[in-house]
C-alpha cells in the first residue's frame, strides 16, 4: 500500500476526512531534524516551506514560487499548487465536502494559522481537529529519532552577561506585568537566555526545548535529560531545573488561575490548548528575548568583529586560491567546499551558518539555489559567480555573498552590478533617526535598480544572531511593512541583488551592526562588519558618485588594512591589488 | 451657572458620572460647521483636534502636541493634557470610580475608537453609555443651526464619468459579495459618487449627508431636503431617492437578514448599533469609493493640470507683486489675502483648499500655524517667509507651499533649504514598481536632511482630491507603515520641511501625479502639477548632484513655458528671472 493509501486508511479509523501536514517542527526550527522530517517522508519534496493536504481522493502539496519545478520532480504522486496563489485553507473550502473533519497537528500550528484557517473553513461548516498523535508517526516505520546533541555552556567572554543577570532583567519586566512565568518556546530565545548551545539541528547552535521562565528568576527546561553534560549542569547551578518535554503539559496545570505569557507568534497550538484546559491566565506577548538577544551587547560585538575578521582572513585565502586556479576544472559544489575549508582552519569555526549558494550563470539568478552533487554546474571563464555563504563561530556569525566575474563580463552586467552596488553603499551609508525601521530603508537599496525599471524579489536585510541563528528577528529591511525599530547592536545583512532570469544573478551582501551617530544625537548609523573585496571588474566607476566612489575605496582600504597581517606574502599582494582605490 | 456645571447637573440627571465629547461631527469632516463645534462651545478651544472628558470634580481637555499652548489659553477651566502622553482611556480608567457611567455621543465615535475605550476601562468595570441625544445641545442655546448650502452637480467635463457608470461599477462589486448595499458615510465619496458637490462646511467642497448605494445601482441619499436644487434633482433622476436624515434608523431596519457593507475606519458607532438591533448581517470592508476616487480618471487628470497652470498664473503674479513690494508694510494676514485675490480672478475659482499658513521667521517654524489678525507678524527683510495654501477651482485642487528669503539667507538656511530640495527631487524622480507604497518612498524624501542629523516630524504626502478635499486617502506617503500601492492617477502632496524652532520654517511642496513609466512595464512614477518658480537664493548649487540640477533646470523651464503667456511683460521678465537655469 502506498504511503497516502496507508494515511488515509489511518485516517478513516480516525473518522477524518483529511490531514493538514505543514513543513516544520514542534519548535518553529529553520531547519528540521531528520525525525521531524515528516512532510518529507510522506511526499518526497525536501524543500524548506510547503505544506500537504490529504483527503479522501485527493493529494496536494502547497509550496512557493522557489519551489515548483523541484516538488514536480520530487512528490509524483501530489498536485503541486501555489501557496499564494492557492492559498491551502480557501483550497480545502473548495474541495472538502460540507461538514468534512479534518486533522491536523496542533504541535505544527500556531494558533494565529489556525484562526485563519478556522475563517475560511466555518462557511462550509469544515471542522478542524486537533490530533493527540501526528498520523504520520504511526505509519513512518523507520522513523529517525529526535537528537539529543550535548550541551555547552556559551562562555561569559562571548555571551557577555550571565545568565542570571539576564534572568533577573526579564523576570522584572514580567512581575510589573503581574505575569507568573514566559512560557519561550523559541529555541535561540532559550540558548541565549542560559548562555547554553546545542546541535540538534543543521546550521543553528540551539538544542530543541522549551523553557519557562519564572517570576522568581529561576527556569524550567523542558529537553530530553541526554542532552545535559556535567558542564553544563554546573553552568545552570540551582537555577534551572530540568525535565523532559513531556513533563510540560503537566506542569503548565498548576498555572490554573495564574497569568503565563506566551508569544502567538512562536508557540505551538498545543500550548494555549494545553494552557485554557488548565484554566491559565494567558497573556500574549513578544518573546521577552527577542530585543535584547538582537541588540548585542559589547562582548557579543567584539566577538561579531573578531568573527567576521577571522572570516575575512578565510574569504581573502579562498579568493587568492580561486585567482590561481583553471576555473574550468572546478564546479559549484567543490568551489563552496574550498571556502569551507579555510574557515575551518580556525580553531572558533563550529560550522556552516547557513547552506552555502554558489551558483554559476544562470544558476546564480536562482535567488534559493543549492547544487547537488549529481547536477552542479562546472565553472567557466565566460559569466558570473555568485556565492553566498557563512559560518558559525563561537564569538560570532557570518553571512557574506559576492559575486565575481570569471572572464570578461558584459557591459548589462557592469551595469546591473553598480547598480546593486550604489544600493548597498546608500544602505551603507545611510544615518537615520531613532525609531526608524527596516521598512523605511529599503527603498534605498533599491532606488537605483528602480529607476532602470529593474528590483529584486526579496528582502534587502536580516536579522544575525551571535553564534546563533544566520535568521534572527524582529528587525529586517524590507518591502513589508515592519514597526520594529532599528536599536544600536542590532546585527543586519545589507543584501540588495539583481537576477536575471536564465542568464545570471548578482547580490552583495554584508552584514552591519547598528550604531549611535558620534556627535548627532538621537540618529543611528551601520557600522559594516563583513570584510571581503568587491569585485572591481565588475564596478562601472563612471556610474559612482564622489561619495559612492569614497564610501567603496575606504571599505576595500579597510580590508586591507584588517586582513592583511594574517596573509602571506603572495596573498597580500593579490589582495593589495583587489582593494586598489578605483 | 457655568457651562460646565450646567453639564454637571443635566449629567446627573441621565444618572451618568462623566461625559466624553471629541472634537467632530457625525461625518468625520475635517472642518466642522459651527452647528458641531460642541467643543468649542463648551471648552472654548477652537483646535481641530481634542477631546474633552467631564468627571463630576474634574474636567479635562487633552489635546496634542500643536494645541497645548493654544488649549490653555482659550479652554481656562480645564485642565490640559497630552493625547498621547496621557491618553484619555487611561486617563478615566484612574480617575473615573469603579463602576462609574461614562455617557458619549455615538454620532461622533466610531465603534473601534470605542472598543479600544472599552478595553481600558472594563478592568475598573467603567460603563460606557451610548446617549440618544448629545448633552451639550440641551444646553446650547443659541446653538447655529446645520449649514443646507444648496447641492450642485458637477459637470461630466470635469468629473469623466457619469454617476451612473460609478454605480454600476461598484454595484457590480457589491453583487459578487452577495451585499445588498453599502451605506457610505464619507462625505467626500457620496460627491464623487454621485457627480455632486456641496458647501456645508468651509474649504472642502462637500455636503453634509449619508447615502445607502443599493445593490440594484439606485442610491438613498440621506440629506437635509432644502439643500435639494432642482438642478441636482435634475440631476439625480430617478436613480437617487432623497430622505431626510432622520428617516436613516429606519430605513436600516429594513436590513433584517441582509448583508449591508459599512467601513468601520468611518461610520458613527450608532449606525452599527441601529444595524445590529435590526438583526441585519454586517459587512465591514473598506469604503468601496475610496480607490475610484483617489485614481483620477484623464478628465479629471486633465482638470487637475489645468488648474494647476491656472494656480500657477496666479502663483507667479503674486510673486511679482510680492516681489516690488516694501515687505516691512506688510503682515502674514494682509500678504495671504493678496494671493488669495490673484487666485479669485479666475472664473473657475470656488475658495481656498485650506485655511492659509502664512509663517514669517519663527512662526514658519509651528506646522500648523494660523495667524490670527491681532496676532499676525509682520514681515521683513531678515527671515524666511513660508507660505503654504491652496484652492479649489471647478476642475481641480491645488496645494503648494513655497519658502523664500526675503533679504539675504543665511548660510545655515540655505544648507538646510537645500537638503529639502534634494529629498523632494528625489522623490520627484523617484520611479519605483507598481504595488509600492508611500511608506517605502517616505526615506527618500528624508534622507539628505538625515546625514545631517535633521528631520521633520511630519508626513512627506498626502493624496488629494479633484475638486473635492484636499487631504484624501487611502494613499500617503509617511514614516507610518500604509499598505496602499500608488496607482496610476492618484495625486499626492511631495512635502519635506525642515523646522527650526524659535528661527524659521522650510517647506516646499509641489502636488504630483502618478504615472505609468514610458517604456518601462510595471514601473510608476510621479508627474509634477504644481507649476512655481523654487526660490533660487536659498539653494546652495554646489550641494547638488548633476541629475538634481537637471531636474531642477528643466522643472523651472517648464514653469516659465507653461504660464509666461497668460502674464504680463513685467510679470514675465520677472518669471525669466526666477526660472533661470542654475
Amino acid at each position: 500500500m502506498s504511503k497516502i493509501a496507508s494515511l488515509r486508511a489511518h485516517l478513516k479509523s480516525l473518522n477524518l476526512d483529511g490531514f493538514i501536514l505543514p513543513h516544520g517542527d514542534p519548535y518553529r526550527s529553520e531547519y528540521v531534524a531528520p525525525a521531524f522530517a515528516r512532510l518529507e517522508w510522506l511526499t518526497g519534496f525536501s524543500g524548506s516551506f510547503g505544506e500537504a493536504v490529504i483527503l479522501k481522493d485527493q493529494a496536494v502539496l502547497f509550496v512557493d514560487g522557489r519551489y515548483t519545478i523541484q516538488a514536480k520532480k520530487q512528490a509524483k504522486e501530489f498536485s503541486i499548487l501555489h501557496h499564494g496563489d492557492n492559498p491551502p485553507m480557501e483550497w480545502i473550502a473548495r474541495q472538502a465536502g460540507e461538514g468534512a473533519r479534518i486533522g491536523y497537528d496542533p504541535w505544527l500550528h500556531t494558533r494565529a494559522g489556525l484562526d485563519r484557517y478556522k475563517k475560511a473553513l466555518q462557511e462550509k461548516n469544515i471542522a478542524l481537529v486537533a490530533l493527540e498523535k501526528n498520523p504520520v508517526d504511526s505509519l513512518w516505520q523507520d522513523r529517525p529519532l529526535p537528537p539529543v546533541s550535548p550541551l555547552a555552556p556559551q562562555d561569559l567572554k562571548y555571551a557577555g552577561q550571565n545568565s542570571t543577570e539576564k534572568r533577573a532583567m526579564l523576570a522584572t519586566q514580567i512581575k510589573k506585568r503581574g505575569v507568573k512565568a514566559v512560557l519561550l518556546t523559541q529555541t535561540d530565545s532559550i540558548a541565549w537566555l542560559l548562555n547554553m548551545r546545542g546541535g540538534d539541528v543543521e546550521f543553528n547552535p540551539i538544542a530543541l526545548c522549551y523553557a519557562l521562565l519564572h517570576h522568581d528568576e529561576t527556569v524550567d527546561l523542558y529537553i530530553d535529560p541526554r542532552k545535559i553534560t556535567p558542564a553544563i549542569k554546573k553552568h545552570f547551578g540551582n537555577a534551572v531545573a530540568v525535565y523532559p518535554e513531556a513533563d510540560l503539559p503537566r506542569n503548565l496545570a498548576a498555572f490554573k488561575g495564574k497569568k503565563i505569557q506566551i508569544d502567538p507568534q512562536n508557540a505551538p497550538a498545543k500550548i494555549p490548548d494545553h494552557l485554557r484546559q488548565a484554566g491559565a491566565d494567558i497573556v500574549l506577548a513578544d518573546d521577552p528575548c527577542l530585543l535584547p538577544k538582537a541588540c548585542k551587547n559589547k562582548a557579543e560585538q567584539k566577538g561579531m568583529r573578531e568573527a567576521h575578521i577571522r572570516d575575512g582572513v578565510a574569504y581573502a585565502k579562498f579568493l587568492h586560491w580561486l585567482a590561481d586556479q583553471d576555473v574550468s576544472k572546478l564546479n559549484e559544489i567543490s568551489t563552496a567546499e574550498k571556502l569551507q575549508r579555510f574557515r575551518a582552519e580556525s580553531k572558533l569555526y563550529r560550522g556552516d551558518s547557513f547552506a552555502t549558494i554558489c551558483g554559476f550563470g544562470a544558476n546564480g539568478a536562482i535567488v534559493h539555489y543549492r547544487a547537488e552533487a549529481k547536477s552542479a554546474h562546472r565553472l567557466a571563464k565566460n559569466n558570473l559567480l555568485l556565492l553566498d555563504s557563512g559560518a558559525q563561530y563561537l564569538d560570532g556569525t557570518t553571512d557574506i555573498t559576492r559575486t565575481f566575474a570569471l572572464g570578461k563580463p558584459t557591459t548589462e552586467q557592469r551595469d546591473r552590478f553598480t547598480r546593486v552596488l550604489k544600493g548597498h553603499i546608500a544602505l551603507a551609508r545611510a544615518q537615520f533617526p531613532v525609531s526608524t525601521s527596516g521598512s523605511q530603508l529599503d527603498s534605498l537599496a533599491r532606488q537605483y535598480l528602480w529607476e532602470a525599471g529593474l528590483d529584486y524579489d526579496h528582502g534587502t536585510g536580516h536579522g544575525v544572531g551571535a553564534y546563533l541563528c544566520v535568521h534572527e528577528g524582529p528587525q529586517r529591511i524590507s518591502k513589508i511593512p515592519n514597526r520594529v525599530a532599528l536599536l544600536p547592536g542590532m546585527v543586519i545583512s545589507n543584501e540588495p541583488g539583481y537576477y536575471k532570469a536564465g542568464a545570471y544573478g548578482i547580490r552583495i551582501e554584508n552584514l552591519v551592526m547598528v550604531q549611535n551617530v558620534k556627535g548627532k544625537k538621537g540618529f543611528l548609523e551601520f557600522e559594516t562588519l563583513t570584510l571581503a573585496p568587491i569585485d572591481r571588474n565588475l564596478i562601472d566607476a563612471k556610474m559612482l558618485t564622489k561619495a559612492e566612489r569614497d564610501w567603496l575605496n575606504a571599505y576595500h582600504a579597510r580590508v586591507y588594512r584588517e586582513l592583511h597581517k594574517k596573509l602571506d606574502k603572495k596573498e597580500q599582494a593579490w589582495l593589495k591589488k583587489s582593494t586598489a582605490a578605483i
